[in-house]
């Protein structure tokens, strides 16, 4: 054996001690909340990609997507024709449905379907049969006091203990990042809008 | 219209006509390259999650995963469902599956299992049938010098204009960086893990 892969080998050796020692640690067994915020790409793909992990294993998932407008994504229309086929029947999914809000330009019609949207996730925050609860950009929410963030907060914080929960969006505030078991903030290092390539499809929408 | 609604309007006008202005700007049409980076989690179900917006428009897809190992995961269980059952031909799906590489603790062996499995990724990156091709955790065989960076960078270049790809991984060098049009780096701002929070399936794998 070379050198160079003795001091691999040796590398690798003590890197596993770490990670398994860490495992080992790790014994808290419950549902989690992520925060997924910052202004880069990738927040919402990733809590679908979550969604797609959750549906591997046949968990019951629900979505409710605040904002997102009248155009299907992609992941949208994967999804609803997974339910209308009956190809996956544990998901449930709804839009608000009012476009973004700097289209609608209604404060007061904003924070009517916001409150609406707000009434079909309460009762999946009830329902330990739901093992996934997606709130997509469930933040702009809070950030333009459309929802009172305390009845956010307790309602994810009383929510059935093997419930896992993923709010997506910029922002936050603290005090969800305080609630939140895991937080990763997604950054906006480049981006091929802003050198001026068309928004892909089945890429960004 | 009481003022705190007018003010809210005018805000959202303004915001609404930065947002038009650069739609109305971004008119290069082309395939994107995607690299997800950051030490936070969220990178490779980011990658997943772009995966489902993509069956929604029925694209053809190639996921090649590095490193990945003995354990599917719950994306990996579904997408392989998928495949097999014959819901969603149009996707190939590769995994080096060598474990962890501080399990394996062996150069050599990474080595060529690292080279055997680029040589899945060749066709992809040659073969304009596929709209999307996720390169998930390669930026790893990258760092450890496993596979030739200059190698990497000529066949993502060089693929068909109209494909997009998903690279994912911590680090990935300056080079891929560059050649990337979007470029997120995922931060990791908080953990369960670290918290002493066991990993949950449907969740973290």
């Amino acid at each position: 054996m070379t050198d160079k892969n003795e001091k691999h080998k040796k590398s690798m050796e003590k890197q596993k001690e770490k990670v398994d020692s860490r495992i080992e640690e790790a014994s808290i067994e419950k549902g989690v909340v992520i925060l997924l915020t910052g202004n880069g790409k990738g927040k919402s793909s990733s809590a679908f990609g979550m969604v797609l992990r959750a549906m591997g294993y046949g968990h019951k998932i629900g979505v409710v997507q605040f904002i997102k407008g009248a155009q299907l994504s992609g992941e949208e229309i994967f999804i609803r024709d997974l339910v209308t086929q009956n190809k996956y029947p544990e998901i449930t999914f709804y839009q608000m449905g009012t476009g973004f809000t700097w289209n609608t330009q209604d404060r007061t019609s904003d924070i009517e379907a916001a409150e609406r949207t707000w009434a079909e996730v309460v009762p999946l925050l009830q329902d330990e049969s739901y093992d996934l609860v997606v709130l997509d950009e469930l933040t702009y929410m809070i950030a333009y006091k459309y929802l009172d963030e305390q009845m956010i907060l307790d309602a994810i914080a009383n929510r059935p203990p093997n419930q896992s929960v993923i709010v997506t969006g910029r922002g936050g505030g603290s005090a969800l990042q305080e609630l939140a078991d895991t937080v990763s903030e997604v950054k906006d290092i480049k981006h091929a809008f802003k050198a001026g390539v068309k928004a892909r499809q089945g890429v960004d929408y």
